[in-house]
This record gives structure tokens, sequence and C-alpha cells, in this order.
């Protein structure tokens, strides 16, 4: 319940990939007062780099303070330009983050990229979520969790991931021994953010977000916290020392982290003492800008998509709805909204494919008037469903969720010596269009319905086409988030709550989120076309992605067998080539 | 054995898709005095289309008339130029063309095209040979001879083509009936430009070639023929009437067709009564143009490609080598050299998919500085075999051997965020080369042992790339024929015999062929990983080929799953990708 007659600002800082955003918000009403954007000074758009390995991405943690204090000073002095703000009415502050992003520190809580000793060091920066150096040790993990029988893997899919803490950890200890020696402890930058601002980045005095703890560092409460002892001694002895020196216990972002330190509040132009909520990842955030409740699934589309929805945690027990769904990325309760199950699932590739289609395979004509994606998209629109005979597999980047296998690739089939790069492009935003659908079924084969979608992200602003494509293949009307900038509002929408404005995060979110007006609507005949091509995308997917087929040997899903593919692929084509000169 | 003391020069004339080419020939040594090339006036480039079938491509028969007379006139009169030639001692002429590209002809032989009643009529025209219209027929045909256990297909890849003589004769019926009431008799392209030019164009009175004959409209020896009448009167009555307006007998190309007349030698500005061998496919004469023999492979590069060899006829006997070959175009005696088998195998689209990717995948920076293939081309140089992590399939226009389906398209996997246009490129030439891989297996497979490749066309002249790859593919030397004509060259050969100056091909083919002095050697080190990517083609091959696998349910060739082939891929890419850097 929102206390009607109290009002206040808050604000929201969100941790790109390359820059951090300041958003000052109304806590009445959402209204978005200012913003600003500062880029991240270090490396390559913010990520260092090693040219002799395309695994590594890293960021150096004096970024963060830069990104934190600048954005916030910056936004605060843009809010100032309206009549009603008063920064001394900023009653609190929420962070997100991406993640895992995991980065060592000395017993002072200091990032040892930060000390004399490891300046420069690659290894002592924080690692990028998108590092996937570790791609070895997060299968010698998988493999130790299922030969023990450990319930750790249950709720993250069923698959470790080599984006995740611990494969990062492991692995900094035997690429960079002397980086892992001397750090007293581990902290994700969601936790670490938050602990600047407060003043309290000593290890045991950080506050640790269960968002991150639980999706990405195999935490819960069922086992008394982080894996036990026995099961990190035999991936590693060190990992299980290194245990007693990071955490064992861990927060919704309800609740508050502390409160910003005098000096901290200075530099970023605000008063001291403003209460900071616990932080989180962007993508949960962003569910929470965008209004996430029971049923609604919101999708964080950008060059790669974080789906995100929640389900109550008192329904466990009735029906046992989310005993395991294999293949999430994580079921985790009070990581999206405090007394829900966080449900966290993902593709690897959404904008990043359709980038990769305008930037590779377009040619001049695409790209002579401008921006290639304008181009393409005008062409695609043309286009009827089946129309090109095309099926893609969207994997170009690995898939994340259903198949957990990051050493997937593209795949495209239904190609002739006519096919366009304006049809791969509508086949590659179908193909993400199928994967997001696989998610969802996902999702609803296991008791978690999904009846709306909520849309976040420039694509799902600027893409008309990927709408009504997604509303077709997902056979569901497509929302918009009102906001372009989610994942800072839903970090302002915590700020809020620790700030005492609003009672519960649901209030919070009735309050100061909502949805465009244009809402995408299924087209019921391409809903029929798309259900015929989504057979064959899961033919493919499940061939491909090495499910094991209960159908008759020799059979694939659905009864098709791969030599029938082509032809019938081409069946359809015709079909609906037919039916649209008739 | 040649004459010693004879000399004199041949005329070739080869009727393409687009135009007319004839090509004056020094019968002592092959020395090619002049060409000259008319194109066709009728239709886009010479084929007429229907807007609304893209599968139709017809041609009008006039158009082989101008281009049989113009541009033998103009090769005359460019190798007036030449001081030793003489007019007087052209002593043969030969012929070849696309085919099956049947046309229809009344009672005189006039082909009805050329009629006022069937003037434009499209059913009308020359059916060219990359005419699909019929693919209905060709199945029911395919169908019944199986139903039937007809032997007519076991020559012929156990598969009638859409492409062919009764597939399309079938077709007319169907679609034309008024044509095909008013059709006397049909006449193979390859029979009508000899007829025409010996005035020997009444249905009885044309000279058939075995070649067409064999490969395309199911006639043998072995069984009295043409299809028996209770096989065509179950296709279509109206068949098996037709086929006593047809013909009993089918000679090789060594054989006159009968002899210039004077209307036709002095539009041409030839001396009249010169003798015309009968004709055949441009493929079967190319192969004699580069010098097949049993051993040698001769590829016939161009848009597609077509792979012709001989066989002894005296071996079959011994070891019945020549059976069956599942999956080739033909096997038919006498259709290139007469006494020896002429084998058959083809790739539906080569030349054309480089092209599909040119035009359709390449960005600006591969056309910014004008042809695309050149940079592609220099890129695709750069990389080493295996790097991109790409298998393609090269089934953009079908598979015409060993899978014989129409209805099959191109598929691509292995595709990352970073694949570009110059790997899709090199893999697309490796595709090809892969398909020509998957020929020669089959052709060995069956007791027909390939030593030698020698190849033709433009492509194996100006790209180094596509024969280097195919040289490591197919670990075996490609040698590139001499002449840039080969096919016009095979067609001149086939004038020198009946001309009296070489007794037999054989004899004119040692004195009048030879290969370029530049050979593509196999490198060791891309013959091992090609070997490695092949099998991975084989896989996909077979389960998309619809090829009934022998292996464990579940496994496919190779003892491969097909969820193995994305990460297998990822690890050669990544092992070729170290061995560079090492």
């Amino acid at each position: 319940m929102t206390h009607e007659n109290a009002t206040g600002y808050t604000i929201g800082v969100d941790f790109g990939t390359n820059s951090a955003r300041a958003l000052v918000v109304d806590c009445a009403d959402g209204r978005e007062v200012a913003s600003h954007v500062v880029a991240y000074p270090s490396g390559d758009a913010g990520v260092l780099l090693d040219p002799s390995d395309a695994n590594l991405a890293r960021q150096h943690p004096g970024d963060y303070i830069v990104g934190f204090e600048q954005s916030i000073r910056g936004a605060v002095q843009a809010a100032a330009e309206d009549a009603a703000f008063d920064v001394l009415k900023v009653v609190g502050l929420g962070v997100d983050t991406t993640g895992s992003t995991p980065l060592p520190v000395n017993a002072e809580g200091l990032p040892l990229a930060m000390t004399p000793e490891f300046k420069g060091h690659l290894a002592a920066q924080a690692w990028l979520w998108k590092d996937h150096t570790a791609h070895a040790e997060a299968q010698e993990i998988t493999e130790l969790a299922k030969q023990r029988g450990e319930p750790y893997l249950a709720k993250c899919g069923g698959t470790y991931s080599s984006e995740w803490f611990w494969a990062k950890i492991l692995k900094c200890k035997r690429v960079a021994p002397e980086v892992f020696a001397a750090a007293h402890s581990w902290v994700e930058l969601a936790d670490f953010v938050p602990a600047y601002a407060c003043g309290t980045t000593a290890p045991d005095q950080v506050v640790r977000g269960i968002c991150a703890a639980g999706h990405k560092a195999m935490y819960s409460d069922a086992w008394g916290g982080l894996p036990r002892k026995d099961f990190l001694t035999e991936l590693d002895p060190a990992l299980a020392s290194l245990r007693d020196r990071l955490y064992d216990r861990a927060l919704p972002s309800s609740e508050p982290a502390g409160a910003l330190t005098a000096q901290v509040a200075e530099r970023c132009g605000l008063p001291a003492g403003i209460p900071v909520a616990v932080g989180a990842f962007d993508a949960h955030h962003g569910a929470v800008g965008a209004g996430v409740r029971p049923g609604t699934l919101v999708k964080i589309m950008g060059t790669s998509t974080c789906d995100i929805t929640v389900w109550p945690q008192d329904e466990q027990d009735e029906a046992q709805p989310l005993a395991d769904i294999p293949g999430l990325c994580g079921i985790v309760p009070g990581s999206v909204v405090a007394g829900q199950y966080g449900l966290e699932a993902g593709q690897s590739a959404v904008g990043d494919l359709f980038n990769w289609v305008a930037k590779q395979l377009a040619p001049a004509r695409y790209t002579q008037a401008g921006d290639a994606h304008v181009a393409l998209t005008a062409e695609a629109e043309t286009l009827e469903p089946g129309a090109s005979g095309l099926v893609y597999l969207d994997w170009n980047n690995g898939n994340r969720t259903v198949l957990v296998n990051p050493r997937l690739t593209g795949l495209m089939v239904g190609q002739t010596l006519h096919t366009t790069a304006a049809e791969i492009y509508r086949a590659v935003v179908e193909a993400t269009a199928f994967g997001a659908l696989a998610i969802v079924n996902r999702f609803e084969d296991h008791g978690v319905k999904i009846d709306r979608v909520v849309n976040c992200g420039g694509i799902a602003e600027k893409s008309a086409l990927v709408m009504q494509i997604y509303a077709d293949i997902l056979n569901r009307p497509m929302q918009v988030s009102r906001s372009g900038q989610t994942c800072a509002l839903g970090a302002a929408i915590f700020g809020s709550v620790v700030g005492g404005i609003h009672a519960t995060v649901a209030d919070a979110m009735d309050a100061m989120t909502d949805i465009k007006e244009q809402v995408y609507m299924p087209d019921p005949q391409s809903v029929k076309v798309y259900a015929e091509l989504f057979a064959f995308y899961r033919v493919l997917h499940d061939a491909f992605g090495g499910v094991e087929s209960s159908a008759t040997p020799g059979h694939l899903a659905g009864g098709v067998t791969m030599g029938e593919v082509m032809p019938q692929l081409m069946d359809l084509r015709d079909r609906v080539r037919q039916g649209e000169s008739e």
C-alpha cells in the first residue's frame, strides 16, 4: 500500500556493459525527471580485452566508482532544472548491474585492481559477465555436481555457466594464482557498488544480494547458503577455504544495504544518509521497472535477451510447480520481488543476431541510404510468414535457455538461389521469437503460466516488425514497457521502497510502472503459419541441441524425419506463396 | 589413328542457355582459329519467362536458326583473317546444345512455335533444360516406373527429372492440350539443329542422337528403344500413340546426321555438302573437348556443373561394374564416345551458388571496388580450412547427383556472430567441392575409378581459390582444360571425325586437346582437415537428403549424433585456429 501523502524522489543507477546510467524518478507516478549516462573511461568502450583470447572480457573497478558518482551528479544537476524537484526530497537509491561480474578484493575490501601490486593485471579486474574464459571450469563444476548428485544445479538449469561466479574464481586460481592468493574475498559488482556507496566494502560488512548469490553462486537457504565445503574441496581445496571469507546470508533488494556516506554523497551532489537498496542484476530490476507479476513475463531485449517472471512462493506446497525447470538460468526466492520466486531465462543473441545480418550479410542496396536495419526491416515487412522457406536456429552465440550450451552455433536451412538478406533478416527475427516461444513453453510445461508479455529495450520500442513477429509466434499480445529505462527505473523503485515511500515493491510497481498504448496483437493467419514453422524449428532444435527424442527411432519431434524437413518447408513456402496470389 | 597427311578445319557450334558460339578449329592440333558468339534475340537473354511461374523457361526455336547461321558466318569471317585458313578446307561440323530441351514440331518438321497458329504460345516453344514446370509429372513417371518394376530408371539415377523429355511432354499435354494435339512429334534441340542444317527436319528423317535419347528419354537398346507402349499407356494413352511418331534408333556423334544444304551453307558462308555430326549435349561434347577417357573425370563448371566420364563397354561382362550406379543422371553406351559407356553426373548449382553469395550476401566493403567475387576470393584465400567453423550443404538449387531431389535446399551450420560473407563464400565453395567428392565416391564405389580430373569453364580458368579447394577436398590433382571453349571444341572434334580427318574420337582427342600447364596439387595439411569436415558434410547430407542410415538408431554416418555436430565443428575450428597461432 502506498503512503498516499508521502512524496519524494528516488534514484536508480544502472551499470551496463559500456556505461552507467542514473535516473531520477518521482515516487508518486514513476515520472522520469532526469537521467545522465557516463561511459566507462577504460578499455574498449569500458571493456578490457586480450587480443590473444577472444573469450576474455574484464572491467576496471575504478570505472564503476566514476560511473556511479558522475552519473548521479549529472542526473541530479539535470533534475534541478525541473521546478518541482528538490534534492532534499531524494528518499532512496537503488542499484542494478551486469552479472555475474565478480571482482577480487583485499582484506580491507579494496579491489585488487586498485592496489599498486595488481594495477593493470587482467585477472585482478572485474570479470565481466560476458567473459567466457572459464568454460572448462564451468563444465568441471557441472560434472562434479552431477556426479555427486548435488542439488546445486537444479535451480540454475542443470548446467553451470562459464559466465558465473565460481567458474571465474576457479579459472583465476589456475591462470593467475598470485591474484587468487591475494584475494581476501570476491564481491559481485551488484554488491560492490552499494558497499562502496555506503562505506561497507570490508568483506565482512558487504551486504550480499540474493539475486547474484542465488542465480550465479549456487546460494540457497535450502542447503545452508553457498555450496558445502566438501563439494568445494573436491573442486579445489582453495575454494573451500575461500568460502569462509565469502558470505552466509543474502538479501532481497527491498532491504537496505546501508546509507550513503558523506564523502560519496558529496561527490554525487546528494545529501548524506540516503538509504541504498541491496543491489541486483539489471534484468531483474528491469522486470520490476516493467511491472512484473505472476503470469507476466518481462523480456529485456537487447544484444541478448533476458526473460524474467515471478511466481508466488506460497503456492509451492500445493502442487510443487517449481520443483525444477530444466534449462532455466535460475529459480531463486526473492531474487526479483521478496516473497516470490524469481525466474530467469535468456537468449544469448537477439539484437546481436540482427546486427550480424545487418553488418555481415547486407549488400550495398540495404546500406547505401544509411542504417541497414531500416532498409532490411522495410523489405522484411513486405514478406509473408513462411514465404521465404527459411528456418533459422538462433544460436550464433550459443543457447542459454533451454539447452544451456554455449558450444552451439547458428543454422540456416531453406535457402535457394533467390534468398535475399532481407529474407534472412526476417528468418533471424523469427528464430529469436521461436527461441522465445521455446522458453515460454518450458515455463508453462512446468506450471508457470504466462498470459502477458511486456517487452523492454530499444528493439521493443523501435521495431514494429520484431514485435509483430513475436506476437504472431508467441501467440500472445506483446506489450511494451512505458519506460525506456526499465532497469534504472526498477532500481529506483527499490530506492522508493527502502526510502519508505512505498510499503512494498508491488505497491511501488502499481504506482510507478505502466505499458505503452500500442499493443501488438497476434494475427490469426500468421499464427497458423508460424505454428507450422515452429514444428520445423523444434525438429532442428531438438536434433542439433542434442535433446533425447522419445519419438520413433529415426523419426524426430512431430514424427518428421530429417529428410522431410527441406521438401516440407518448400511445400509450406509454395502454399503460402500461392495463397498470396489467390 | 590420325591420317597424318590430311589437313583441314572443323567447326563446332555450341548452343548455350543465352547464346550460340561457333568455333573454327585446326584438325591437326586443335588450334582455335576463330570464334563468334551470337546472343539469342528473344526473351530475357534468350529465355522466355512467365512472371506468374518461376519454374517456366522456354526458348524460341527461331533463335537457334539465327544463332547457328550467324555464329558460323561470324566465325568463318574472323577465321579468314588467319592466313592459313581456307574455307574450302572446312571438312566437318559438330553441334552441341543444352538439354533436355525438346520442342514440338508439325508433320513437316516445322517447330509449332514457327507456325502462325502457335506463334507466341509458350507451350509451343522449346522447353529449355531448366524449365521445372513438370515436377509433378516427373514424380509420376518415377513412381509408375518403380511401381511396375520397370528397368528404365536404373541407368538414370533411379529418379526421373522435371528437366527431361517425357515429363515436359506430359506436362504440355495437360496444360496445353491444343499444342500437344498439334505436335506431330517432339525433337530435342541437339537433334533439331543438325536436322535443320541438313534439311532433314521431317520427323521421320530427323537423326536422333543417343546422348539425349539415352540420358533423358529412357531410350535403350536393352528394352528396344524408348519405353514400351504399355508403360506409356498407363502414364497417358496419348504418350503411347506419340511414341509411334518419335524414333526407334539413336546414334553416337561420331556418325553423320547428314550434309549441309546449299541454302543453309550459303547463309553460313560455307560450301554446301559439309558433313554434320549427330548432335549431343554440351557437357558430353565438353568432355571430349577436354580429352575424356576411362579414369578421367571432366568437370564442366559453370552456373551448374556437369561431370562426365567414360568406361569401356567391353569390361561389362567381367565384373559388371556398371550394373547400376544409384543417383547418377545417366549411364548410356556411346553417349560420349562410341564403344564406351558415357556416365553423367552433375551439381545443380556451383557458379550460381558463388553468384548468390556475391549478389545477395556481400556487404559494400566487398563490392565497392567492383566485382564482389574478386574481393570475396581475396579474403577467402587468407582463411585456413576449418577455421570458419562453417559447413554448407550446396543444395540451394536442389541436388542432381547423388540424391536426385530438386526439393532440397541450402543449409548452413556453424555460424557465429563473427561469421563474415567471405567465410560463407569459402564455405560455399567447399560445399560444392564436397558435393563433387560425393559424386566421385559414388563413381568409385561402383567400380568406376577416377584418377584424373580435368576442369573446364570460366571458374576453372579464373579461380585458383576454387581449384585449390577442389584439389584439397577431392585429394586429387586438378587439371584445367587448355581450351576455354571445350564444348564447342568437342563439337568440332566430332566434325573432324565425320569429316574423315581423324579415324576415331580418341585419335582426334589425342591430336586436338590438352591441359594447361598449371596443375593444382593437394596440400597434405588441408587434405587432412577437409577429410574431417567432409565427415560432417556427410552426416548432414545423409540426414537432410533422406538417406537411410545403416548406423545405430539415433546415430548418424560416422557414429556422430546430430547433437554433436555443432560442438565438434567448434572443436575443429578451435584446433585449427590454435594451430595457426602456434
